[in-house]
């Protein structure tokens, strides 16, 4: 019998239930309150800091649509529309490439470069001030921890299957 | 000088930032295999799910839609637009209250309550198989306490300073 075999038919326990609800509701709080101040910083969506952080990642700032896609977590569909208003507002180019199955080449521009130098200092003070001042070294190690294995349960050989 | 003077200026370090970046992409890729989940098994999104949920527990199956926007953590004009959409599917009776700031009423109706048990039981699995499997009970316990401390960072009295 496999270990989802008669346990599989289960529910959580009301303590792992609590954890769980616990983790999902605290990180959408630490969710919306990057959104809101990245806003209120720098006038752009946490999608739009992605977006140029990868590309500035980048070499030559440049990616395939497909691969930005995988780096932001995004569908391609999604990351298309956004690419669009990103594009009309000058932070990025993109490039039609015929019929490349992966997509435009998607490139970023100076006003999205400049925008990602300003908005960078304060994201990361950000991100020091509501999550790293909260913890401790340890926590943080074991929080790297069980994360990295929650990820790794979440892409494992059989992840489809997981979340049937 | 406080706590956040000479430090407060500085970014977080290489490794609490990759701390900081599995921990979100992590909790969005749980967001989104848990909305598939629901989306698979039951039709619905998580807003129902938690929609559903906070009225089901809920005495005699009301809350002032001000109440339950807090517990679902949404601002009350997203809320007011997603009951709409509830409304017409027949989950949720929504009861105007004329001048009442804390907004109307909203009840859970009989096929809204028909598909939150319907939902629940392969909810809750999902959520032992991508979440509580990944975990031991000490990676559990660790978790639910560093969470509870960035919750309560978050809350804290100066909270709202925090996120400028």
């Amino acid at each position: 019998m496999d270990q989802n075999g008669i346990q599989g038919r289960r529910g959580p326990t009301a303590g792992e239930l609590a954890v769980w609800r616990e983790y999902v509701e605290t990180s959408e709080v630490v969710r919306q309150m990057m959104a809101a101040g990245l806003q209120a910083t720098s006038g752009i969506s946490p999608g739009d800091y992605g977006v140029l952080l990868a590309l500035s990642e980048a070499e030559e700032g440049r990616l395939r649509s497909s691969v930005l896609a995988e780096a932001i977590g995004w569908e391609r569909s999604r990351l298309s529309h956004h690419l669009g208003r990103m594009e009309s507002r000058g932070l990025i180019h993109r490039t039609k490439s015929g019929n490349d199955s992966r997509g435009a080449v998607v490139e970023l521009a100076d006003e999205g470069a400049r925008l990602f130098r300003a908005s960078s200092a304060p994201h990361l003070r950000l991100i020091r001030q509501l999550f790293v001042d909260a913890l401790t070294p340890d926590d943080l190690a074991d929080l790297g921890r069980i994360t990295g294995k929650l990820r790794n349960h979440l892409s494992g050989p059989d992840g489809e299957t997981r979340s049937q």
